[in-house]
């Protein structure tokens, strides 16, 4: 695994001038037939950037192990951390656990701490086989805590194995969150206006250039039946993003067009 | 590119006994950051379904060169058909024509008729350079002709690259798709109940073995309150759907659970 090298701060945990990176391996041909939305990808994304992790990729793969093994493998040597989404139930079509065993290259053991934890949620003979399949982990690997549905999540290595179903993630995420290494969260600041891409990207770019230490994104938006466009400037400091957020709205001012601060 | 070498039908202009499949690459730090939901997988996973073409795969990608080459490169290596959403507009973070281009090796041209439709949208002194970047391909490209708005999607070899505004998307898809070629639609068939995974599991698994011709996924559901979950099966042919819809009927009634129809 890319180890977390960066040096850690000794009172505040976080890591000092690393980006800490993070990429999404979401598992379901019911999201990529357009059958089911994703609802976990704004959740991560939000949630890891608040504790200094930054998404960088995401991968939207069918239930076909050797599928599962390419994108995690890839993923995981290319990332700090590689979060998983879905495949983790009791039925057929859920192949996670034997994904990311196969890709690590050791046995699915089953994980007697899984297996306590579904007992108290199956009591007596409801803890049937198709139940247990969810006790299945790579050999090596941890457990993390399910405070909704007991079945747990999987952590191997820097390989994170989380459930499809949204208020579940949720719940094992934010249990187990504190294990993560982060370093210094991504700021914002968003600068709309009425106008029009076309009108501004000159001295946009012109304003980017000048501030290579923030990334300006634009994003045209309709409100009210008007077109306009929504300006953001990110980067892991406020100085950079206060000094170019001054560059833009002086340049809006020139253009005729008021500038509208966030959630104008 | 991976040649689409099916025979094609004379009448119906669709490959025989061949999965055309095709891959998404979603460029933008807005939907990685989870700024933005994208909005553009379902429609197209489930346009292209339509017309016998099956999404294997997706990527997002951040506002990267290097990352949206290797991405595009990879993807159009290993699928029929890519498609690019994001980064074809004016503004300095918009790269995608740039980054197409140099997955493919070839310089970007300025595209004379992509030039002439701008010209349309923008008279006189409005079609500035900002405006004109949009006429920018990969030399060797197509345009693909946009309803809405004018700048053009661009057709490079297997790779469509469109925009990322969902409404100009659907119009350039709309307006060009009969320029692709695709196979059997995946039919499919969902059967529901009020039952939970763990209790169906071992005997679904069993019909799913039966019907090796077929795909069936197990999704979780809840409605008033009640947990259920949905069978989907799919296959390419309507017979062994209906031979597994009916084992799973079966089955169900066999637990104790009403089998409840499409859009029950």
């Amino acid at each position: 695994m890319p180890a977390v090298t960066a040096v850690i701060d000794a009172v505040t945990g976080m890591t000092e001038n690393k980006v800490v990176t993070a990429s999404l391996v979401i598992i379901g041909n019911e999201i990529l037939s357009g059958r089911t939305q994703d609802a976990n990808l704004t959740y991560l994304a939000t949630s890891l950037n608040d504790i200094g992790i930054r998404m960088m990729e995401v991968r939207i793969v069918p239930d076909i192990e050797a599928e599962i093994v390419r994108a995690v493998n890839e993923c995981r040597a290319a990332y700090d951390y590689v979060f998983t989404t879905g495949g983790i139930g009791p039925t057929h079509d859920d192949i996670t656990a034997a994904s990311i065993s196969a890709a690590f290259g050791v046995p699915v053991i089953r994980h007697p701490d899984a297996v306590k934890m579904l007992a108290t949620q199956y009591p007596g003979d409801k803890l049937n086989e198709a139940r247990l399949k969810m006790a299945d982990t790579p050999e090596g690997a941890s457990l993390l805590d399910n405070p909704v549905s007991r079945a747990p999540g999987i952590q191997m290595e820097n390989v994170w194995v989380l459930p499809g179903v949204p208020f579940i993630l949720k719940g094992i995420f934010d249990n187990n969150k504190h294990k993560l290494l982060g370093g210094k969260p991504m700021l914002s600041k968003t600068i709309s206006a009425y106008t029009v891409e076309g009108a501004i990207a000159a001295p946009l770019n012109e304003i980017q250039d000048a501030h290579p230490e923030t990334e300006i994104g634009s994003y045209p938006l309709r409100r009210d039946g008007r077109m306009g466009l929504s300006l953001v400037i990110r980067s892991v400091d406020q100085a950079p993003i206060d000094a170019a957020a001054e560059k833009i709205r002086t340049m809006l001012r020139g253009v005729g067009e008021e500038p509208l601060e966030d959630g104008f």
